[in-house]
């Protein structure tokens, strides 16, 4: 299906409540668990470290680059500020959960109502910034990824919490799916 | 890591909220679209057949099959009681979201009482029953699955959720792992 504000926009707004009934008041040992190191030799992301890089997207990522793209003018196609993937992740592991949901619920409800604010239209939404990587992308592009994005950390959390009970589930490991993902780099 | 009954509990306890959070309210073009025909031409689920489908578990699957191993006699290892993967399904399709939903968290209360109510020690968690495809499993195991299978299931509707924006998401599809993700059979 086509991005839609409306239909975009109602994934945004749930993302929080989904995190915080899922993480908060958790042992532990789910959400502060990785999978180990990753096929290229990496630290892998906890629960906790994604919820972190998800507030960090929020400060750095999709409001900046949305005006980086809205602020330009005659045409021009302005590249999109850098981004760091492990920003504030290793200084943030010494904070509770329920601080760093705290955090990533009011940051995604100010960036929303910033949004709401710009009243965006089809002619915005077809203006172009410049991915460092991807090249030329659309408004429309950055704000469906914002909310896919939220589905693909959800979809990561769901794999790295069912890791921590390969073991457990015993013969049960082969008929889950989420037990032999390998995350497909992301 | 082991399986333990608290860290179990603490994530069974959580999906109602969590899935409550992500869907309830949402656009249907999100709830009710799957992702088309499978590997094996089959229909897939939608996010809302995920959640009926965790309610069928929850009637036929979780509990009768704990009761078929709690009460075995003398070291008997009796067989779990047939299982419908596509039970109530396509019936409920009908049923607004909400509906299923609450359902889904009265059920999967109902069933934590009752298990708490079995006071579940070492010598229970041992017991065994026999899997048609898998063999034999302990209680131990089941529980385990039972707190896995649901985070394979929100693993999963992350995926579905995100399929509806593959071609939206222009070329960030590649940077996301759930993009690409096809699910391993489950």
């Amino acid at each position: 299906m086509e991005q839609r504000l409306d239909k975009t926009m109602a994934v945004l707004e749930r993302t929080p409540g989904a995190l915080d009934a899922m993480l908060r008041g958790l042992p532990e040992e789910w959400t502060r668990s990785n999978e180990g190191e990753g096929a290229d030799g990496a630290e892998t992301w906890s629960a906790f470290d994604v919820v972190v890089h998800l507030i960090n997207c929020e400060k750095t990522d999709w409001v900046p680059r949305a005006r980086t793209i809205l602020e330009s003018k005659d045409g021009e196609v302005r590249e999109f500020p850098p981004f760091d993937r492990w920003g504030e992740i290793r200084e943030s592991r010494t904070k509770p959960i329920g601080e760093v949901l705290d955090t990533f619920a009011r940051l995604r409800a100010e960036n929303l109502a910033k949004v709401r604010t710009w009243q965006l239209g089809p002619e915005q939404l077809a203006m172009r910034g410049r991915h460092p990587a991807l090249g030329e992308v659309t408004l429309s592009e950055l704000m469906a990824t914002w909310a896919a994005h939220d589905l693909n950390h959800l979809h990561q959390i769901s794999r790295v919490m069912a890791h921590q009970y390969r073991e457990a589930v015993g013969p049960w490991k082969k008929f889950m799916g989420v037990m032999v993902c390998e995350g497909h780099g992301a």
